[in-house]
């Protein structure tokens, strides 16, 4: 059974390649999903594929719509979804893809650093886990997926 | 028929009683649901009502989760969900709210400052209509829900 | 039981006023509802609210996303959907709405001249009736709603 | 993982097979499906296989039906629907089907020249993309499934 | 709380109206709702109102399709379903409708009389009680709304 | 793409077969699922495996609970779902089977003979295609899934 | 607005009624349900009303399905389902209706002593609030419903 | 045609494999899922991923809401779901899977022994089939999957 994890949020670290990399390490089955990652592309794909706009809202409306195509459908498509809230940026899109996957009832992992705690009460209280760092997201995906948990389940055949 | 409207995000104005206001005033069948908005009580209730927290990040889970029974039930409950983008804050909230307002399906309206489309043009992208105040947001019920545009449906019998 | 059945297609008739007074001459509990039909409100009401836009494309979108929160809210909301095609215009709203109203598993009621039948097919295929005018949709509520059919029901106590 | 798209609308010109050589040239990994586009075939599959009609009504009720299966199967199981709207007949059937698509939360790919925008800006308000061409249709694709947008990914390493 | 019960099937006895007089005796806050029960009005409305039809097929079909119209709408608003089941004729309309209910999640309720049992095992598998009488029918709905059990409740302040 | 067809009802002719040969023959990309056609296994499954029980109302409850996994999981796995009513028994299982599939959405395909057409007019006004033998079935399968049509799309590239 | 809160579980004190006590006093808009708790009523329901079984185990049976329907009714019509764990007995019936509750995306209160949390740790996992007393209960409501909570919302007009 | 089957409950026995190697002996093409079932690692993963916690409560929480990632999921996947209650502890979690299962409408068959017959009452009115050994599951699950009835259909030809 292979599982799929749509990674969203930040795009300015590699923390989905970290992510994709420590899984491989740990053989896990699982296929990672992801949103377009090229800030530029993902702003003006709009523009670049159905013509220019005048009106900064209108290029930014005909790039997001496009852009949802993807992330939508990505997040049905998904078993677990990751979201990561970066240091900087408002980034309200990764909030709006953890709202979107709660209201579909996808298990949702969130990683943020200590400082946005409070200002993510509401996010992290609809999250099966909240993470700080792509490894502790790798030992979840282990444990989730393989049901392997360092220091327990190697002592002794679990299963 | 009576509409049901959720106005959620921003908590330091008062634009959710501008557009109560302005509805009755226009004499609306809605009624207009909103998170619980004083500051304080919305941060403290998880330890007033079940017990303090040494640690303030389930402090801030346990009020989350009590105030997510409140919103999560009253945004499935609406026809219409409103979210306002205020000045200042993250507002993670608000955002949230939204994507779990759009992928229920509810049709949603946004309300922002022209700064901020940039930075919320993936919600703006959900939204059935983008707003910056709560004189439009009134104006849009009032089409929605009467069939009344000023200019055009006071010259005729419209229906 | 109060029944609600949205009136869907064709603006430039009283179709929807003959339905709602003969209903009322029955004396049926049902509630209806409808779309805009100020034909220039419905075309201008997203600029006339929201703004002027100089591209035209952009004008009909912000209208027609302000009656799509109508509209939308309205079929989900109505146990029976009737959709009129007219003599004019190519009405792929009316279409549209018959295919969303479909999906969602209401009971369509179609109302066309007999010149469309071969091009309204697949519509056609989709409803539960296939009428050609308002008498006939008030007969059919009659029947529905009541258990109400001339000349049969109305011989002896049916119920 | 491989998308599934379904191509609604249009029968009369080639313009499925323009965007599944575009979307092969590109090594898209997609499925395109469609319903069964030769005119007289889907005119007259229920007479043919179930006995004919005197009536022209029956006669297309049955046929109408039968392409349903397939048709209403294909759009549920797509990830992606495009409709194309040409230049003739009234094709109430594709506006239909995007209904029906959107009602379904399918992400909705529009597709008809300029001079139907006005007629179809209900259909394009519930599009995330209004498109005139294949072109435009594959390299949405290609964005959408791959993340390419030439001028922008192919300058560096978007993923 | 008002509760809203559909009684499907055999329409040659009065089971509905026993069903209703014992509910209204025990003070019930119950709707009952039910097909048209005129047999000869049921088989022609389709032709009654929509034109005659020579084909026999088409004259049931335009009649059972009208009669869908208030079945399905009324099963789909019931909080439970009673399915009575005959002595005579074969009733594949009541096992369709309990199939229907059964898919929908509604609790079901079946009536027959025992030399039907084997016969009716599917049926009976997918229902919540298993009755043969109207009185039984009221006891439940008794306990169901009310918590009343005869011998048991009345003994002592249950609530 | 590979569709699944549950084919439900009469188990005392070997129609099953007859459509999975003719499939194949077909060369059609389709696998059909079915009931438990053994008559005395499926009476006895509960009391074998489960234990033997002195009332026969229980004797086939235990049996038809256990089919009811079988035949469930299958109806919402299939993409179709055909039924057919045999010339004995009064086949309750089968009509139950139509109204489950129905109201799940399945596009549902029913086979009889002409005389029990009015006693099934409400099934066959849920069905899409109403047919009388396996070579009608294994012909709008052809259609369908592959857009075969003799004497239609042989004589041209229709795809 | 009113809201309805379902109370399930453990039937041996009043805390139901301290709870309807106390949310009359606060003034709160709720309606309260809950299963029937005469505990003999709730064994014998089955047998009373159906006929006797010699065999336990379908006593048992006949009477929760008859139980069934009233709660798995009110559970689905309920806006928040409150369940408490007593100090005796397995109480399965309690985390059956917790897990359908959950999976049905309802808020969940849960109840229970300190010396159970371990026990049930994936309930209260499931839970937006976890409880020891009908007052805390009556608390939670009070803010979730009204947006009242002393110390705070006394102090100032809070809305 | 692969069926998935998860097994929930009991983690002290090896019931799990005997249901595996059993149906693995029969040929069945059947993929099991499972809880992690080693206690330790369930009971701390929470603390040992993400960090510690001085109180228990939010200890168990942690962990329970990671294993929550897993068996919701599992469950969601799952085909059928088997439950089983064993000797000891109070097992709430088995009762929860089988509450959350029902109200997905997911197959539900429960193992348990004779004496808790009484106290599962409710679950077992749920399950469509009660079994009291891994025996009983292996030879539901080759009847459900492969129509296999020893004794029955291994004497003739059945499908």
């Amino acid at each position: 059974m292979t599982w799929t994890v749509y990674l969203s949020g930040e795009i300015h670290s590699d923390w989905r390649d970290e992510i994709a990399r420590g899984s491989m390490t740990a053989g896990l089955a699982v296929i990672f999903t992801r949103p377009v990652t090229h800030h530029e592309a993902s702003d003006d794909v709009g523009v670049a594929l159905l013509g220019s706009e005048p009106d900064k809202f209108w290029h930014d409306h005909k790039g997001a719509q496009i852009n949802a195509i993807r992330t939508r459908s990505l997040i049905e498509k998904a078993d677990i979804v990751v979201v990561r809230f970066g240091e900087k940026y408002r980034q309200w899109n990764a909030a709006f893809d953890a709202g979107f996957a709660a209201a579909l009832g996808k298990p949702l992992i969130v990683m943020h650093q200590d400082e946005h705690a409070h200002a993510l009460k509401e996010v992290d209280a609809a999250a099966l886990a909240v993470t700080s760092s792509p490894e502790q997201v790798v030992a979840i995906l282990r444990y989730v997926i393989d049901g392997d948990l360092p220091g327990y389940t190697d002592k002794a055949a679990s299963r």
